[in-house]
């Protein structure tokens, strides 16, 4: 039998002592994959004495998880605190400088600071592994760097966020609005109490960052990322989208243009056809587009502590063999510098949702507006009359850059008889 | 720049045109993702003066494939012959002999004779690589063995051969017969001339007991995966199984049970709401459950040049960076020897459509042979009324052993009043 891979395990919330459990479970067939037993030996955690329902019995432990990066008995740190700055952060730079193997779940630090450690990582000659850091179980990363190498990407995108999936799909079965949406999965345990990180799409933004990195080979760029969240998404408008044949998710896109690359994450109307308008609930899943390849959908539990651990065991699993990958796929001397594309730039199409008052005219001004900006309608949808009261106005247009919708927009808002900001929601070719 | 990788590709057929072409396109992305050039040096096929679509001209020649093997300046094999005898088997063990590692996409080859083929590689410390053998495109190979490693996976299941799912797509949106659908496609290439290899379900077999192997780390096992193909499926049964809420799938599936390990591959049919209901046409999906993952599905191009291509060299890559993985995920000899469970086994829900006279008593009887081999009604369905004419009668069961069935439809065929052979489909609970 080989030496048993040692590990330290920093942060043991419900990522941390997912991994101890998964490694004391599995541990037969861990071995057996690893070609050698993987063991905890170290830990370090804020409170000593709390319960997380695995024993630490035997284990050494640190007040300072960046101490962990400098006992001598460890082969290889598990950060699982979290944070693009702070004591997670401070772990990974010691431990890679100290010339330890990193396993990391914490995309905030690869999305902002992920071209640093790369480099670090690289110098230094060991494994900096973030599986875990985007689709939890889904083995998306591994799918983009290895199973997809040969191809040239043109596009990759996800669901990335099970929270606001969860709550655009529960927002759609029951027609319920989304603060009661929120309000009830924060109950449940599937937001948390502030949840702006979530619903704000902030989280689902790191995990594309880090998507667009590796499928297009270049510094990873969160600054580059256009975020928008779903608080703006009415029950009205996810009906709607179901009339035109569309649903509403939140989707992560990096795409390769003329120009460049595009990374934006914001609600999308996506064909009921698409494999990606079925992914529901919890559920995450991870599009890429490859020229030789074609599409492959992956799809599984994005987040919690089971899929989590399978994905930081699986790097654990890569450590102990021995297989090695530059950070980003390519070493980082060899990353492109393809420009970002802003979003003003981006091409499609749109629905505009307006509130207005039923009267003469009020169309004319709208399709006037759109004209003007050179925007082309493709459907225009009034349900039912009401003379003089506030009814919704449905219009969806052909391809036009965002610039110009913007504008039109402004223009349209304006208007005396539009009594709110237009609800415009991207409707994207898939 | 670090050495090339030099590269022989025996069979020039789709699948080896496919590679020349893939490293000569894409060479700027796979030299940087395999961080050396990957160059084809020398070539093996039957006809050395037949237009390909890529040039072979300054490439070494050899009209026994076998000799590849041999030559020094070859580093790895790649052999898209295809076949579990003959120059592709000979080809394989040859280099695996000589050393070198090879890369295949050979699935009969690997379903019949890789446990052999494993420990000849690994007792040679070389790699013997075959992601493209299973679902084309779709990295569930890497996916299985590594990205899941940690995992103790108790089902994984798959659309596995991209005719069959084709034939079957046509059947259901277009209502017609299993021989009309066959003729069409054989039109338009998407089924051989001779089609047995697909629509019995031979093809997809191989690939599901490669996939067997790899989920359960036990030695690959052919001749246990018990095999139906599709030619019994009737646009009847179609259209029924739709009223009852499923569609029609030749699924391969195995599964860990308390007996040991289920392989079979044969149609079902399975929930409509179940993702890989709506997996059409010539795509494939694999299903992976795992203890702490959950389910995991993965769906794209079974088949083509570019998806076989895009698997090939994404093994390739894996060569050139020197990361390897023990043939069947575990050391040859740490393979687990889970018994099979016989079909006979199996256990599940069915559905009966029986062609029967209508006349009193006939039910009775029917549901009479049912009862005495203890099996539970779950439904029982008679469209219309034909007094004395024939009318189909479509039976659900509740769970029952797959003896019991085959016991209780003997009793149901030799009945006077049931005109033809029942067809029973099996319903699988995913």
């Amino acid at each position: 039998m080989t030496k048993p891979l040692s590990v330290a395990v920093a942060g043991l919330g419900t990522v941390g002592a997912g991994v101890l459990t998964l490694l004391r479970d599995n541990a037969a067939t861990i071995t057996a994959r690893a070609g050698r037993p993987i063991a905890v030996t170290a830990v370090s955690a804020r409170d000593r004495t709390r319960d997380r329902g695995v024993s630490i019995a035997g284990l050494r432990w640190y007040d300072d998880p960046v101490a962990l990066a400098h006992d001598p008995n460890v082969d290889v740190v598990v950060e699982a605190i979290g944070g693009s700055e702070g004591q997670g952060a401070d772990l990974v730079r010691a431990a890679l400088k100290a010339g330890k193997p990193v396993v990391t779940a914490n995309k905030a630090l690869l999305a902002v600071h992920g071209a640093e450690l790369a480099a670090l990582a690289e110098s230094k000659g060991v494994a900096l592994a973030y599986e875990a850091a985007v689709a939890g179980g889904i083995p998306a990363i591994k799918a983009l760097r290895e199973g997809l190498a040969a191809n040239d990407i043109s596009r990759v995108l996800g669901i990335l966020n099970g929270t606001c999936n969860y709550i655009l799909t529960q927002m759609r079965e029951r027609g319920i609005e989304f603060a009661q949406a929120l309000s009830e999965a924060q109950k449940l345990g599937y937001a948390e109490a502030d949840p702006a990180f979530d619903v704000d799409g902030i989280d689902a933004a790191h995990k594309l960052a880090i998507l667009a990195a590796l499928a297009f080979g270049r510094p990873v760029d969160f600054d580059a990322v256009h975020v928008e969240g779903i608080r703006a998404i009415s029950a009205l408008d996810i009906k709607l989208a179901e009339e035109l044949g569309y649903r509403i998710k939140l989707l992560g896109i990096a795409r390769r243009t003329d120009a460049g690359i595009e990374t934006r994450m914001h609600p999308c109307m996506v064909p009921v056809a698409h494999p990606i308008a079925r992914v529901d609930g919890v559920f995450n899943a991870v599009v890429a587009e490859g020229d030789f390849v074609g599409r492959i959908v992956l799809e599984g539990r994005g987040a919690g502590a089971g899929p989590t651990a399978s994905a930081i065991c699986a790097d654990l699993i890569d450590v102990a063999r021995g297989r090695t990958t530059p950070v980003w796929g390519v070493a980082s001397p060899d990353l492109s510098h393809a420009p970002n594309v802003p979003m003003s730039k981006r091409v499609g199409a749109y629905y505009l949702r307006l509130m207005v008052v039923d009267r003469p005219g009020v169309i004319a001004d709208v399709t006037a507006a759109l004209r003007d900006h050179h925007i082309s309608l493709e459907s225009m949808l009034q349900r039912g009359r009401a003379p003089g009261e506030v009814v919704p106005v449905v219009v969806t247009t052909h391809d036009c850059e965002e610039a110009q919708m913007r504008a039109a927009i402004a223009r349209i808002e304006a208007l005396e008889a539009v009594l709110e900001t237009p609800a415009m929601i991207r409707i994207e070719a898939l």
